[in-house]
């Protein structure tokens, strides 16, 4: 196939997700009209995928110039093809050596962004490392992730933050969708398909019963899975046995597993310690937050051998003879990557209309903002619920005075 | 049945209770050694069901006065008259006229109690409006409740509330099992068992989707209801969306429900209105927090007639020949009524020992305590829910020091 | 409460179970005009409650003389009072020695039907065995349970079978429904009311999986049990597996269960070799169909002590210790006794009106047709299938002339 | 890629297969030693991807001669390359004109086989209608597909069929688990990452609902989708209504569905009269049994214009502006084709032990069988499930001798 060829293709992906992404269409049409970002630079960091892409060029038709890039693994490229034609500015390298993550997370550093939507904190975090030139023009960030958040809270913690942030992620309309259905629905079926597997007969452990572990267990119990737990909260962990799970610590869990899959969010979770301990051809895959939750490098240390057994799945022999299957690299967001479609759409359709408006008054207010990590202002929240609610034909109530009436009184039960 | 066969059975039910109550009995043994509660009155408003009296026995072990007194609807005979033998003073008037609701929650305090562990805020809202002696010698409150933490949040905020207030309803190991699995449960069983029906077939309209709401649709879906939600909050009805069901307004959805179950914590939420558009046969529910979530007032006013079809079960014939089958006459904590068995022994076990833990506080220290609502400290929390895994085989792990650092550092994925 | 209370409450109802089953009315209203059944005496051996009761009032209104008798643990007085009433015979003595289920049965036999509805074969197994003169007046029996079809299956397989027998537990519209989902739920929703206790956490060990195994693994699955199965047939084995449970010999799994029901159909299927494996504190549920599936004279016999500890529940102790409770005396139909409401109304609906199709076939033409068990004609399914369908507002299409010419054809794929 | 890369990859992912299908592995192990298939052709008529692979080498090790060929859409090109490495004839044609699936089958029967194992009974009817010369050689067929068998059964009835077949499709290892569970989960799964969608909020039109549409609506609704199921058997409408869903007839469904999905094994299941009421935006999708389920030719002969909106998705724009996105050109088993991973590699194992079985018994026995279609031995399914059982590491129990006696006694309860 010709890039030309991809491009078309990327073309038509992207039309697909707009015409079932309604919430932000109405968003766009609401909030963003033509030249309201004009000469506004926003920086991207996430997956290139159909609906990025999507909301990247509703920001391109606001005014904005717009420039994305990522990790190559999450890149589609004919998505990033379908992209460029539009005017978009894609960083999508991928250097013979190393695997282009940093330059092309630099690169896109510096276009000079005005608003950066981050994910993860990636670009925060090099800028406050390494780029501090970014804040002479960097008016604010609005932050996907919950491990992009935790960072950005310990650089204001430290004293360093340098400009307003929002936390995006933890937006109602974002994380109790995104991270508990996308994430479940987009983890569990790309494990299915990478590995043509099913789960019936196998014990999947889940390694951290947030938002994402909640979602995962959920789906994956309903095909079948027996599921195991590990959690450093004891109150989530007596979620999960009230949910039907076993909740146990991960160094006897893992002895079980056929299956990990890592949720936690926490660089660090899953150590050699417990690779060593895993049965022979279990298979290891990460949807949480943070590059490191599985630590590879301690695999690639420790195994004998390591090859390819089908696309996005290595196999690396330890020295007693076990088997480890690894899904893509064990890099984040890996079932949001080129080897998956990711989160549906209509998750999207609601994260990016947080985002829009993040992003929006980012460009507008932000520089107004002293730097702090801010919440999402509930009416985006609401503006966004409602707006999802009418495009599938349903509505809610709201409360009559009497009702008011009878909530502001303490002498009624 | 005599009286005294009654309370032998009451007996037994109270020792079953207790021997699949492992939490609360840890954490009496921990923190209710005897005379720890010596010369302290402890009035309770709950449902005198074995559960209930379990805890009141475990008052009276550490030396507390008990006193108890309820609804009458909400007494399980033979329980009280066990409750009775043991030296819990036992309010349970039936008056001939009225119901002796209110009269038993007078004469409850009348006692003089020191801490006061409220339902609904039924207690606390008759002392703030008409007995102010209660003050002189009330400690502290521990509330039960959503819509009891709520009448008291209304209390403080209108200046008049008088005493520290636990919001236990709130704690974490509270809110998040008794009221999604135990009201979820009782909720529905009761429902079956009541009315001897099945769901599928059916549509069961959820009126609210907070903890209790969201636990009903859960179990009901799972045994083949079609699902309808109203709510209030659009982020609430896109959750109940993203589940799977159908969020209407309560107006529209009313004319479509076989079954309605009232969970929202709201006065006046289910008003004549409502009930007349309901469908020949509909049955009504009410298993949320406040007693005029139904207006069985203007039901009784607008019915033809009305006459009992089976135990717990009022048929309401309306004018135009309409049938609605009242369950409970419309009452709070109907499913934990006499009617059933109420919430299943294992939730009552988490919500009693955060209230052990909180009760335990305000006897030692309410007094010290200016007017206020607190939230149950997080180590509450913290100790029921790992005495509950410990109990059930399983634990959670700690963050090892390396994720700590990871954890606080910004400049690591 | 008076025997007239009690007879008041059991018309109602009778009334409620008439006015959920509309199946059974339109049967009754097509099939079962006034006299059609005009001097058959019919005897019933099944658990006198509401909707049984039913069945007997239309088969009553056909003219038919109608004699109930069961074991007395599976009769709802309230409901045999009501039934007395409208000149019902009902067979229910509860003798001080012995419990009156052989004097009940024998007493009905006594009253000389024509037509036969049995339940577990057990009135089919008597008058084979002791009664020959029963004979000279039946024409034929219909059998309600997979127990019942076998023995007599037996009873003709030697060469013993007298009268014709209609297999009705294998009428699709019957087994699909009561064994599955009638015992499902009721199996279920007795188990927590009786014992007032949750799933999760626990390991639910279902002894078969037929029909009815399967039904108790999903609800009890959706209620949060991890389902532990034993099987004899490999098959069945793996459809468990399938369906996300653990499949073991039953030495190995009975050390693992919380909980233990039985719904293998087959007597001898939990021996005092089980039992003596048994956790301290299990809990033995029979829902399946034989009366001896548990072997409970063994229980009897090596238990230190036993003891009654709520309702419906006895504690039995062990020399060692270790305490087992069994829940209804491990009798069949447990479930569906006086100890709780039964199967829903609406299954009954399903399977009384097979029930009816069938006794009327019998009462009609069982004289002429000689001894065999028989399958349910294909037509009364479809007749109470359609009729359910239609009640509930749904319907089937039929096959189109072109599809029936489609598949008629073997030279389309 | 070039084709050697490709046929690489085929290498890995037939090896993956391999490892994930102990069952098969212990068939040939135990039943297809090296020679036995010495001098046997065999011809398969399945998708081509790494299952079939699988199966057609281990028939290759035995000794065998093994030819596949199929329809271009249900071929994985990088595993036709793997396969045709190791000496197995592939015919893949893809003509410009036309599809070339008549030709591949055409040149399939061309090799003369010895055993057809038949897909939708493609190469029987093939032979059977042109082809007499391929019964020289030929001594038995053994059926993979529902409407396979049914083609055959109308062959046999009337008069026609010239050699035995096993009814592969209908031994409980095979249908019990491949159709429900295996379509049931890679139907969903393909739909999913096809269209990138979510479920809930939507309405899923299942047609038929025999074991793929059980499957299909036990795992949608697990995704949140609100199933519509349409049948011409009012019995297992009634068990879709138990099952919590609605049944319409298809005329009054088909206006409410987002999704539709075929699952009915009959041509002319969804006619033009369907199509015609769609809703604009509706996706038509068919995982049944017959390539004539939808009528894309009259779908084609109505529509305005057509365009490909996605890989497999082409709109359809009516005249009156609706657009309907048909996936996979409607084509039978488009979820196991080359758009998607197929049946999960477990629920195969299954399928192909019993076809391994019942190949070989056709190689060694079928010229001594008359012709006739054959149920699979109950040996064959007894062999698959305890070896599934074993390799999962379960087991069942034997029936004891007293069990057994108990079970032949008609005398007990």
């Amino acid at each position: 196939m010709t890039a030309q060829d991809a491009a078309d293709i990327g073309e038509l992906k992207i039309k697909w997700a707009e015409s079932h992404a309604p919430v932000l269409s109405s968003i766009a049409r609401d909030h963003l009209p033509r030249d309201v970002l004009r000469g506004v630079r926003i920086a991207v960091d996430l997956p290139i995928e159909p609906k990025t892409a999507l909301m990247c060029l509703m920001f391109k038709r606001a005014g904005a110039e717009v420039v994305v890039g990522t990790d190559p693994l999450y890149i589609h490229t004919d998505v990033a093809g379908a992209l460029a034609r539009h005017g978009v500015i894609v960083k999508s390298l991928n250097h013979e050596s190393g695997d282009g993550r940093h330059e092309n997370l630099v690169s896109v550093l510096e276009t000079g962004p005005h608003v950066i939507l981050d994910g993860s904190g990636n670009l925060g975090a090099l800028a406050h490392s390494a780029h501090p030139e970014v804040f002479e023009t960097l008016r604010g960030v609005s932050e996907e992730t919950t491990t992009g958040v935790r960072r950005y809270r310990r650089l204001h913690a430290n004293g360093l933050l340098k400009i307003p942030v929002f936390a995006a992620n933890d937006a109602r309309m974002k994380h109790l969708f995104d991270n508990r259905y996308g994430t479940g629905q987009s983890g569990l079926t790309s494990l299915l398909s990478i590995t043509n597997l099913m789960l019936p007969g196998k014990r999947i452990l889940i390694v951290g019963y947030g938002w994402v572990g909640k979602g995962l267990a959920r789906f994956a119990s309903a095909f079948g899975a027996r599921i195991l737990v590990t959690e450093v909260d004891p109150v989530r962990g007596v979620e999960a046995l009230a949910d039907g799970h076993v909740v146990l610590p991960l160094a006897d869990a893992v002895t079980e597993a056929d299956v990990v899959i890592t949720a936690s969010g926490t660089p660090g979770a899953f150590t050699w310690e417990h690779i060593s301990r895993l049965k022979d051809g279990a298979i290891l895959e990460n949807v949480g937050g943070s590059e490191l939750e599985i630590d590879v490098s301690a695999l690639i240390a420790h195994a004998a051998k390591c090859h390819a057994v089908r696309p996005f799945i290595e196999e690396f022999t330890l020295r007693d003879g076990r088997r480890i299957n690894l899904l893509g690299g064990g890099k984040v967001a890996f079932n949001v990557s080129a080897a998956a479609e990711g989160h549906p759409i209509e998750i999207m359709d609601l994260t990016f209309s947080i985002q829009a408006l993040c992003v929006l008054h980012m460009a507008l207010h932000g520089a107004d903002m002293p730097p702090a990590v801010y919440p999402v202002p509930s009416d985006f929240d609401d503006k966004v619920a409602r707006a999802k609610l009418a495009c599938a034909g349903m509505a809610v109530d709201d409360l009559t005075q009497t009702q008011r009436d009878a909530l502001s009184e303490w002498d009624l039960a």
